[in-house]
């Protein structure tokens, strides 16, 4: 059993922050958001908590279009909604244009009709638009849309769906669906303590599995089935979710996001407040991503985007819905670590040796014991096993006190975070006694002690009572989903322990490059190398010495200025692929090959029918690290900022990662971290090592002109940046820009 | 419920093989291999199979050591062969020094003592060693030795488990262990039909949850606890279950391997029988192989080598024993498919688009059902709900014959070769009609038929009963495992079905090349680049023309004969990072440069103190794709071939391929596909696709000398190999051996 007041488990970050209150603006880092900030992109930077305490537990509820004729479908729901509110005393309303009365309830023929407030509206009619303006005249605060036939079904559905949320935007009250169900109305069992599971589901069906966790002990505090989002959306329960205090964890399934930027400020909000965030996100494949589409009519972005975007906020993504089970229970139950060290203590060498070798495998560190804990493990261990860890006891004691001995000795070493027992076979009476030593052991300590399973049968009375009867024990049933779960446990507390928020150190305002970058553009086009590179210096990026000319006398005069030896390209707004073309010359060292370079290039162009601004004669610049550093706009996020290794390999091996602006320094660091080509950049094969800060700061750099370029800039390419030795800089030495 | 005899669901690969006999030799595309055959290496190309059947089904049992003391550890298993001796016929004489009954049964006080021959001896003894003569002189077929002390403890015990092996050898008896247990004789259900699961564990509790799937339906034919193997090892019983009719798929938890070789060639037995091995393997980290080595002392290998291995010879490996149950079952029980497409019918489009997210990412195919088909399916689903793949029919129905039709109507599509039914959430009496319909319409068909059972509690009827109760369904837990075991199922039928056998090609003598090439070895040492090059030319890889010379006038005139211009550069056994020190000059074009050159690379090779034999003056080669071909030595599979990207990519990024000796062209092939840069070679930026098939063929060249030269060649680094465009060849431009 977890500590009774929910204060003794929650993080000093968690406390502070529920400590200075729940309501706006949000203050941490000494930074305030409020509402109506705004990053430079016009992007918010603050994002209302709207207040669903009565949406969970309403008083009063309208249920549009009850029925009690057996068969129908609304019958069974209005039955449903009777349990409920018999359960939780909420007062049902019957409302029907015809009926008198619902299940000997009386009916009234609209919601204005009503004497007492409504809370919560459910809308069972085919068509709810028509009813929203009544809710908004009778000031009714939520309403519940069960309809379907919105922006699943394709283009007039998403039409109807946005005619639905323009009535709602204006009515004042917040509506849940679209396409949805009454699960947040179920059975919730009350009879469990501790921090609960949090749910959110874009789809009613795949949230069941999660739900049903409360069969085997777990407690589920709210279940909020999104459907189309129309106007609630998955963002606004994570906000309102991290600030609850019974939540102890977020566990949602996600097939799209309404808009990129609510996620993150939820992400934020989460991550404030130490509350993790578990989620299966569907779209790693066009299939998928199709198939979700056609579901609740949601984009699912670029899952590389995605994917990036929940890693920089410390969501936790999962594939399996099993998973989400697994790792949302254990981070909602367990205490913050007091050591990343991990212990495999097992009745059996083999089953040690097998998960020690995937907990390693998976990143796990497993620390050897100190030669006197060993020592003192052997007390009760024969010498002949192997106690460093994993510890192998040969068969865990049945008969007196020396198993909870061997337990209590491993959890006594300070390197030692987390205890994992994996049971691969049950094996009473040894089993049954080892369950109990590890439930009784996790009850006396704070730090985390897990169990795996592994029978397939799941029946056994030592797993349903023992281990699932305890809430301070983790019990899985698959190696890999114990493995992944610990994982993000570790990988959540070293998160959030050192998370500054980026939106803290967002830039609002404009920099003064931005109105030299803003006369370069040229709306709808793409710019010309010498254009584009223009752009960089504007944002304080290095660009080669460099003059355009038009004449060979001018390319001679401009190389002597440039300085010897030069690089001497073609340079015009539709060129692309300039070396395959043989419209690049480099190494030139004198005034005479400068003027044949000239006369090559020009006729090349004029015998491809190239159009050029000029010949770009261009400083040479000393060998280094060629990389890619660019912008691309996602559907979701707006602009984002990626780096890869250059030349070939970026297009070979797609060796690029990615980040959602804003990010700081330490994220821009941690991009090159991502990339499996990142030695490169520490010098292999006797190469010095590449200056990582100068290239970091191009990134920032490449972010703010993002940012306040925005929608004006369609696509950025730097490609090469040659990263110079440690000390001296990165230089762009080619680029590519696009307007909108 | 699978076909009644076996030959129903065989393939007809396995249908001829069984055909053809069991016993040796083996003859499979019309090469015979027979005992004694080795291939060039002096590797053997045959093993021989155990005949095992008393092994399993002993009729007489002599205990060494047994005992009706209570309290002591030899009573309880005394007592456990009695259960089992009784439930199986076989008579149990136990033998003990001083003891004249156990358990009231007359003792004797050595084997030798006993009138009735006896199949098989428990030996629980704490040294087998002084019994093992005994033993041979009365003629006893087999022997378990119980013992642990042995290589899993370290030097010392490896010494005396080598000394135990010896005996054995002498003795013509078969050993099981040392350092195992019982598990062989546990109680296995006799009720259970269709094709069964074989075992085979080096652990024993590491194999109690395959056995415990009994207790969910599936068949188990036999369990091998190999422990120590100091005599009959994991491939024994491979092969020997690989020939077993009831046998249906093999199930292995392997911590290392006792001989690469013999495992090859048991895999490939059971690839010609068309008989699945799935297999955990430990080993995949440092700490893992380290931990399995104190728990049986075997070696675990590099684990690229046996990951490659594994899928030379179709191995299905897995890192759970989750999967490796999901997947076994399912591979012993599923008929061969009939075509390679997944529908997946869910009753929820969430559970659809994710599941077919999940499923496409993991390689699976999911062909969109064809119109007509799609028109069908909506006769019974509404028509806003999609068909086309996912199957969503919005919920199934129970009322009637409809959602029999519906599955009945997708598994008549030819394109379908499985049917997955994702049941997230449990919703009786809709799911308990589901898990029927689906149960009763796999037995009507030869399709595969897969079901998840997303509930974590697992208790329910539906599952327990219906699903479990029906052979003929695959019935999972979690997406992930289903997809994995599903995609598993495919491979396996691909592979096996055209499958040849390395084996049959394998060469037996020697090429012309050996005695060219044992000219150039040098025992112990480093050959320099010009005789590793040579070496190369022994076995038709081509070398740029060059030529070795020790003077300037010598360089000179070599670069007349080779052709302007030359490349040149120093030669030494010791030289290596010659680019890096400036020991390599290129572009070579006139006699001035030359010797220009020749002075200068003497000069700093005497400034660095190198030893050279000489200046090598060579052809400049023309530019393609720079490769790395290579061979290096496995402590437990012996020379491997190695194919990655040349240049700093290799380094950087460890983009290399392996494969086992020996291997065909096909692989070889695969080798590339394997990589991850593979696109290089297909050409990029405009460059020309390169002459795969002449890398093809220096590859097989490579293995050729590999074979040939075997023990005597301790590496070999065709680095770079430069592949030029299709049709002109590759040219290995650099070489590096190592003698033994």
């Amino acid at each position: 059993m977890l500590g009774s007041t929910h204060g003794t488990f929650t993080t000093g970050l968690r406390a502070r922050v529920v400590a200075c209150g729940e309501a706006p603006p949000v203050v941490v880092h000494g930074v305030t958001a409020a509402p109506g900030d705004q990053d430079v992109s016009g992007r918010p930077l603050y994002a209302p908590v709207p207040d669903l305490d009565r949406f969970f537990r309403p008083e009063s509820v309208a249920v549009v279009g009850a029925s009690d004729t057996e068969g129908r479908p609304n019958t069974g729901i209005t039955r449903q909604l009777l349990a409920w509110a018999e359960r939780v005393g909420a007062r049902i309303h019957p409302v029907h244009p015809t009926r008198t009365t619902v299940f000997g309830i009386d009916c009234v023929r609209s919601v204005g009709a009503l004497t007492e407030p409504v809370d919560l509206a459910v809308l069972l009619v085919a068509d709810p638009l028509p009813v929203i303006e009544e809710l908004a005249a009778a000031k009714v605060r939520f309403a519940v849309a069960f309809a379907s036939g919105f922006a699943e079904t394709g283009e007039a559905g998403a039409a109807a769906q946005e005619r639905l949320a323009a009535a709602v935007r204006q009515s004042g009250l917040r509506l849940l669906g679209p396409n949805t169900n009454l699960n947040a109305f179920e059975r919730f069992r009350e009879d469990l303590e501790g921090p609960a599971v949090a749910l959110i589901t874009q789809s009613g069906h795949q949230g069941r599995p999660v739900f049903t966790l409360q069969e085997l002990g777990v407690r589920l505090s709210h279940w909020a089935p999104t459907g189309n989002e129309a106007d609630l959306e998955t963002s606004d329960f994570i906000s309102y979710f991290a600030g609850r205090p019974e939540v102890g964890a977020i566990a949602c399934y996600v097939e799209g996001l309404k808009d990129g930027r609510s996620f993150l400020l939820a992400a934020d909000r989460a991550a404030r407040h130490g509350v993790p965030v578990v989620a299966v996100k569907v779209g790693r494949t066009e299939t998928g991503a199709r198939t979700a589409a056609s579901h609740t009519g949601k984009l699912t972005g670029a899952d590389q985007v995605v994917d990036a975007a929940m890693r920089q906020y410390g969501v936790i993504r999962v594939d399996g819905l099993d998973q989400l089970q697994d790792t949302a229970t254990l981070l909602a139950r367990a205490r913050r670590p007091v050591a990343d060290g991990v212990v495999v203590y097992s009745i059996s060498g083999g089953t040690g040796a097998h998960f020690a070798d995937l907990a390693t495998a998976a990143g796990l560190e497993l620390p050897t014991l100190p030669q006197d804990k060993q020592d003192e493990l052997h007390q009760w261990i024969p010498e002949y096993l192997s106690v460093a860890n994993p510890v192998d006891n040969g068969g865990h004691p049945v008969g007196d006190w020396r198993g909870r001995k061997i337990i209590d000795a491993i959890l006594a070493d300070p390197s030692v975070g987390v205890l994992i027992c994996p049971i691969t076979g049950p094996f009473p009476p040894m089993s049954d006694r080892l369950a109990q030593d590890l439930a009784d052991a996790a009850e006396a300590t704070d730090k985390l002690v897990c169990v795996v399973w592994g029978s397939p049968v799941g029946t056994e009375e030592a797993y349903r009572t023992t281990l699932l009867g305890s809430s301070r024990l983790a019990t899985f049933r698959t190696f890999s989903n114990c493995i992944g779960a610990v994982k993000a446990y570790l990988d959540h507390h070293r998160f959030t322990s050192g998370y500054r928020s980026p939106f803290d150190e967002a830039p609002r305002t404009p920099s003064p490059s931005l109105r030299k970058a803003q006369a370069l553009m040229r709306p709808g086009r793409r710019l010309s190398e010498h254009a584009a590179k223009q752009l960089l210096r504007a944002y304080g990026i290095r660009v080669p010495r460099e003059q355009l000319v038009t004449s060979a006398a001018a390319a001679v005069r401009a190389a002597g200025l440039v300085g010897y030896p030069v690089v001497m390209k073609a340079s015009g707004a539709q060129l692309a692929h300039k070396t395959e073309l043989g419209l690049v010359k480099v190494g030139l060292t004198s005034a005479s090959q400068v003027r044949d370079a000239y006369r090559e290039l020009t006729d090349i162009a004029r015998f491809e029918s190239i159009d050029l601004d000029g010949i770009l004669v261009c400083q040479m610049v000393g060998r280094g690290v060629e990389m890619v550093v660019g912008v691309t706009r996602d559907e979701l996020f707006g602009p984002t900022v990626t780096v890869g290794l250059g030349g070939v390999l970026v297009e070979v091996l797609g060796d690029t990662a990615v980040r959602v602006p804003p990010f700081g320094e330490q994220e821009a660091r941690s991009m090159l971290a991502d990339l499996r080509g990142r030695a490169l950049l520490d010098g292999v094969r006797g190469a010095p090592p590449a200056d990582v800060d100068a290239l970091v700061e191009v990134v920032l750099r490449v972010q703010r002109m993002a940012l306040e370029l925005d929608d004006d800039l369609a696509e950025l390419d730097i490609n090469p940046l040659m990263v110079l030795p440690r000390g001296q800089g990165a230089v762009a030495l080619d680029a590519l820009a696009v307007c909108r």
